[in-house]
């Protein structure tokens, strides 16, 4: 069996998120229980103080969560968010933002993971979640 | 001094989060150290299942937040989500979202909440958080 | 059907739960959905500060969500915690503490629940967690 | 000055909190803005299914938070728990628990941390938590 790609990951993703569909949000790298997930800036992003809103942050490590259950266990488009946990480290300025997935649970019933997320190379935030798989 | 009213603080938070000047989200009620909020339902929400998506949830629920502790400090546009944390009950279908926040401590340097989201009267996601307020 | 009484479900817990065989803990009110639990004063509690310890929190919110699923479902003692949060608002000084758990979400495969957990009628912690029934 | 040794911090542990007293939990190795600690297995641990129970990790996963900033800050014992957040992954049998703990971020008012849990070389549970430093 071929290696599922990072375009085939973001385009599952457009395929079920219609928010997705604007083509921003993209997988840059699999490996292993693990993916890459970037989200380019846009002025959308931005709340008072010039700073990404925490919205965007969550919205991400969400996306970034559902690309490595789809990574590892293939095109399962229902898996849902059951639970989602983060803490906002520093605040990101007017940049790129990369999201970076582990699972450290992949369970038959549901998916434990984290998301680190950065900005310029800084740690901004750190989100833990866990995905319920369909039956 | 006059209350501040549902209008305020819907202005104060499309001032603040550019993402919220498309004019769908809005404060519909003041109590004391609670808001009431509402999401009307847009096709952009929708994920694979037909139901409305976690981020959705998560947006909403981090917004009213935002207006529960608007209401209650006043125009602090600077206070910002330090942790966040939710967990999905049901589904909600393609529906507008209601949502009730709540201070549960009302500090000098940070205010937790809990925010219930409901879909048609009933308990769709549960969510508690924490706002750090400016020095 | 007899309900189940207050008495049954601590017993149950003592079953399970080698650390409340010293019987300080206890279950004293059980409605649909809902359990009040006890947790009486003892000095090994304490923390730097003269307070509660956040461990002495933990378990009593543990056990009081515990507590609940068995008063919904019958003896399923190996029904076991999934996920858990807490956030702790005030410190509470050398009293009892009372915890007020509810069953937000009763499914068939996981069982969602909050927790307030007052001292001397004041709420000093607010916990919310997932258990996991036994298949 | 001299670096902070794990005997010094466990000893600090011990003073502040009462319940470790019975000299069981220890720091085992401190590194930059990491620790690891120990606790060894007791028969009091265990709950229904032979499994060590929830409030044992989520004990050991806090005293190793506290260690870790006590490690970085020095002895701040008035140091608190403000938020914490655990996801059970697998259920650990009767064996010692090891804990690895991490700042990711050393903030002023507040330290942000993660926990992995270990039984037998292997992850039993993900905590994250919040802990604010006295002013």
């Amino acid at each position: 069996m071929l290696p599922i790609t990072p375009e085939q990951i973001t385009q599952w993703i457009q395929e079920s998120v219609v928010a997705t569909q604007d083509g921003t949000f993209q997988v840059v790298a699999v490996r292993p229980l693990e993916v890459d997930c970037l989200l380019p800036y846009h002025p959308y992003q931005i709340r008072a103080g010039g700073t990404l809103s925490g919205p965007t942050m969550m919205t991400l490590a969400d996306a970034a969560m559902y690309a490595a259950v789809l990574a590892h266990y293939g095109k399962q488009l229902l898996a849902v968010t059951q639970d989602f946990s983060i803490h906002f480290l520093s605040k990101p300025t007017a940049h790129d933002l990369l999201a970076h997935a582990k699972i450290i649970k992949a369970g038959k019933r549901s998916v434990v993971l984290t998301v680190h997320l950065y900005s310029q190379q800084r740690l901004v935030a750190h989100a833990t979640g866990t995905y319920a798989l369909p039956r």
